[in-house]
């Protein structure tokens, strides 16, 4: 009889490429059987494919989505949109065209297969948990390999079991769930981990409450999420013409888990972020009667019909408040339908409510930027600080329930209270449509490889090839630009929003909105360094939490950065940094963050030597006296990119003597 | 017995303050019954009656819409919103919160009275003319004076009469008469004049099908358009809930026009407006199978619920073709939830329709911005090079009709060819929701006094106290910094588009913008002239086409601008540059044009004398040794409003001593 495990462990054993020993901390190598790609991340996949030379994707199913840059506001995002379509049908992709929806709902919707492995340029892939898949965001580099057949290297998570007892009371629901998560686990507890759910209270949600569980695992940093495949999976698919994709999975009776946490959803209540992070976690009535002026419901954090559904039925015969611009970013064409053929549409437009393309939208800026000093309820996943497009904003994270409520009051409100101040019956936990509208989110098709060669790939005049990377000298000596502090995100690198994302397929531009809340002068004087003695960046706890852009290391890569040294890294992040051929340490000794600063000149000797010769690498502050021991935690492969100067480099070597 | 009048004679003469004659060519003076505010041009507006210290607005109806600047891709446009929404609560308008829809149809939804006279800030305020009304559009500062009490001050235009009959054919709609207007007479053909409808056809055209063709009597440079008062009238009042707003209103039967036309409604054919100017018409046929990249349709200049709805009922069943993005604006909440209602919104959205927020969106820039070198068909009113939002753009106007065949095909296709293809039946002339939405539209109420000016006005960083302007000195000897062609838009003086539209409540700001895509330099020429003897501009045939904003004014103002010398001048520009305490000046002898080029100082001794003692005013060329004749045309009111340096100085004075 074999051990009993885990559902992660059964999927990521089934889907093992060496005969690793799924050692937590040792890096594996997946088989990966689908790929999701959005257009933010996307361009810069499809641009190391070409520079790759490659004919056809090797992976079973792939699809390009575009869902984050829609706005348009110059030629450069639509430039991109024909860029990514054209790229799609020239490689073997799906394309979703802009209008259909947020990659990972849909790709639920249409392509989701459960005990599947999937990698997406995108930190929120792990929403795919929800299906009973295994999710990976990943660098757009990182996925081109994948697309190239190369298997995805991870290091093996620890899984951490979390079960789930009772069931939602009224006017809860799953957001609330993840964000006790967060209140108690805080956006650092999932780092390493896979969390993995089970217990009698998982068949009480539905699989799109499972999607916003799932999805917001990012938030607590974990590897991914993942759900057991069931009942309420079978019903999703059938409710997306898709039954047949469907397969029961689920985890051992007697699994164990490494790490373990429980929660009773009947003892839950309405929760609230706070600005500015996701951990910032209070129950809503502690912060009841704050004004809001900003009520933003859908995104992918709450794609669901009902996400919408039971908004709607709360704002029946009702104006929302006058102060609060009431935003409705509906995350999918079917859910957009699925709204109006039930004539809740109505009901949410009637009530003074303000319709949004389906996309990703303000959810990182593009759009809907709140005014200053404004205070704005979204269901969103992240309000990490400037997010939104303000820099000094002041984003609440919470549920549907809670931020309509607050929609129709103007002040942060729990909506029992509401409920019971206005009388309103609660629908129950689960709102579906009569006839899902699965037609309404068609992708394109794969075109047959011949067809496939005939296309030619469109590129405006802002899509620039990638910047070429050298290896870094044996010799390193980088004076240390900035010296930041714990959690600083992705968003903080390479802002997102409506002025910087236009320049994703453009690393040589975007380079120039680097830092900018932090340093303005970044790109200037990284640029400064560049073909000199480069530069390097001393960090703390969880360096480039958030988004899996590579925009946040091939941009400063490309102004010069040669070293990051932080206490710890978010896990896509180092990854993309080993990527680009840049130097990623830990401090041995997290202490060691203290004595050092901006301005200090770090001297690596024999980088390449020491990075072969063992786990720790010497970094010294020759003006201080100081050696400083670090960490690279680089796995083989990982220092075979490293010493080639990153990933592009290795693939190309390997391309070619294929 | 009087003598028999046209419609827009009889509206005039009720609305005449003084006793003039009405004689064409001299200036009026219009009480004034509603106004209109979009927010593009409303925050000028706003800062203008602070400065002048009103109180609560002089007229009966007043409503501030939020229609242009939607995006909110950082903090400024949001931040306008709570300006304009505090500003229209404090002085006692309506406000309409953004999502309720463009200004044009929702003013005719929910406030639009016939007979009225209604002034705008907004060049295509003339669509009121669909439902009888006299709408005049005006810039911000000139509305601000109609809002203090003051007359509309015009030119009393002459009137042309344009005889309808016959009915429109199968897949021929309103889009197509205007267009065919376009054909005859050009962007120039309705300079100076009022088109007023009449005949047999008019009463087989909906009230929408009015807006249409009202709409874009702008395009023709018309003052206004006016259609009768009659059963369709009355129709679309009853069935936005206001049918006691409705009296008829027709011509005399034996008035007589100075201009006439005639159009035989069943004789035309689908038309479209080649790039890049309104009136570049040709049938659709003879530019068929030209590849299209976008279809857009909605808007205001096709704003009606059976605008979307014939699109939905071609689209049914179908997929748009992969090639196009198919961009559904809808221009007002009400016929968005009217589609909804009617199972249409689900049409448009299966067959992979992308639908945005309700708004002008991107007929002028803001968002669907066409990637490089694609062509676009819209049924938005204006083509003007750039207004799209890329520089070198080709947009094409038709019917929705037009628009939509060509979704399907990807190229440009006759609707009656693709009808017949297809087996498409026609539906007939007229669409109409069974119970239309009215509330969906609503407005927020005019606050009772007491109330009102207790509403603290709330301004956000980006919002800018307008510059004071000094009267013009006596001599003056600027610099020709342009000489520029025919037909020069506001769109090219001031560009919109979501770069430079946020800094709409910012004329600071905004002139960086100016003349961008003529001469990047200008505003740095500009500014240097400032300090000393500014500087002038040349220009040809009806310049300031378009928009009527006046930052296209105030913003070159600012950096400068002391003397504008054109062949002619578009009437509302001509306007604001007087009411900015610019001389606007015409050739007398408009082949002195060729005389002059850029780098010319010209020189104009004892301006205000010259202003007061005729219609002439002598400009020297010294360098040139030239004297050339021009002519100022201001009338006593705008002589002494020159000469006090702009409007609100004027106003300020009369506020003062009133």
């Amino acid at each position: 009889m074999t051990t009993p495990a885990t559902l992660a462990e059964k999927l990521i054993s089934r889907h093992l490429e060496s005969g690793a020993d799924m050692t937590p901390g040792e890096e594996i190598h997946l088989a990966v059987d689908q790929v999701l790609l959005q257009d933010a991340t996307g361009t810069l996949t499809m641009l190391a494919l070409e520079a790759m030379g490659l004919d056809r994707i090797r992976v079973d199913t792939a699809c390009q989505y575009v869902d984050h840059n829609l706005l348009q506001a110059d030629y450069r995002n639509r430039d991109d949109h024909v860029f990514l379509q054209t790229a799609a049908a020239r490689f073997g992709m799906h394309f979703a065209t802009p209008g259909t929806g947020v990659s990972h709902p849909v790709h639920m919707e249409r392509l989701g297969v459960p005990g599947a492995v999937l990698a997406g340029s995108d930190s929120h892939t792990c929403a795919a948990g929800s299906l009973g898949m295994l999710g990976f965001g990943a660098g757009s580099v990182e996925i081109a390999s994948v697309l190239a057949g190369e298997p995805l290297s991870i290091r093996m998570p620890e899984i951490m079991g979390i079960r789930l007892t009772g069931r939602l009371p009224a006017w809860v629901s799953a957001k609330d769930v993840i964000l006790e998560l967060l209140r108690r686990h805080s956006v650092k507890g999932g780092v390493g981990r896979i969390l993995e759910y089970y217990g009698p209270g998982v068949e009480t949600l539905t699989a799109m409450d499972r999607h916003v569980i799932a999805n917001m695992g990012a938030e607590l940093g974990a590897t991914t999420s993942i759900f057991p495949s069931d009942e309420q999976t079978r019903r999703f698919l059938e409710d997306h013409g898709r039954g047949d994709a469907w397969v029961p999975l689920s985890a051992d009776a007697e699994a164990r888990y490494t790490h373990h946490d429980e929660i009773d959803l009947g003892a839950l209540e309405p929760l609230i972020a706070t600005p500015s992070s996701p951990d910032n976690v209070v129950p809503v009535r502690e912060v009841a009667g704050t004004p809001v002026h900003q009520s933003y419901i859908g995104s992918s954090a709450n794609p669901g019909y009902r996400d919408l559904a039971i908004a709607a039925l709360m704002v029946r015969d009702r104006q929302v408040h006058p102060q609060v611009s009431f935003d409705l970013n509906p995350a999918s064409r079917q859910v957009l339908t699925d709204l109006a053929n039930e004539g809740l549409l109505t009901e949410l437009l009637k009530c003074g409510g303000r319709l949004h393309q389906t996309g990703c939208n303000g959810c990182m800026g593009m759009g809907q930027v709140p005014a200053t000093d404004q205070n704005s309820l979204r269901t969103t996943p992240r309000n990490f600080p400037g997010r939104s497009g303000i820099a000094d904003d002041h984003v609440y994270l919470c549920s549907p329930e809670t931020a309509t409520a607050a929609a129709l009051t103007g002040e942060i409100t729990d909506p029992r209270a509401l409920a019971e101040r206005l009388g309103l019956e609660w629908p129950g936990a689960e709102l579906r449509p009569r006839e899902p509208a699965a037609e309404a989110s068609a992708l394109l098709p794969v075109l047959p490889p011949q067809q496939a060669r005939r296309v030619e790939i469109r590129k405006g005049p802002n899509i620039a090839d990638l910047p070429a990377i050298e290896p870094l000298t044996d010799t390193l000596s980088p004076e240390t630009l900035l010296r930041l502090g714990d959690n600083v995100s992705t968003d903080t690198i390479s802002p997102a929003g409506a002025e910087a994302m236009p320049y994703r397929s453009n690393v040589q531009a975007i380079s120039q909105f680097c830092f900018r809340d932090v340093d303005p002068e970044y790109p200037n004087r990284g640029w400064a360094t560049r073909d000199g003695a480069g530069h390097a960046l001393v960090a703390g706890y969880n360096y480039g939490q958030g988004s899996s852009r590579e925009h946040a290391v091939l941009a400063p890569r490309y102004l010069g950065l040669r070293l990051v040294l932080a206490r710890s890294f978010a896990r896509i992040h180092q990854q993309n940094l080993v990527n680009a051929g840049v130097l990623a340490l830990t401090f041995a000794d997290p202490a060691d963050y203290e004595r050092l600063e901006a301005g200090d000149v770090l001297t690596v000797h024999d980088v390449h030597g020491q990075v072969d010769a063992g786990a720790e690498v010497m970094v010294e502050v020759p003006a201080k006296g100081l050696s400083i021991a670090a960490r690279h935690g680089m796995s083989a492969r990982q220092r075979e990119i490293f010493h080639a100067g990153g990933l592009i480099n290795w693939l190309q070597a390997r391309v070619a003597t294929a």
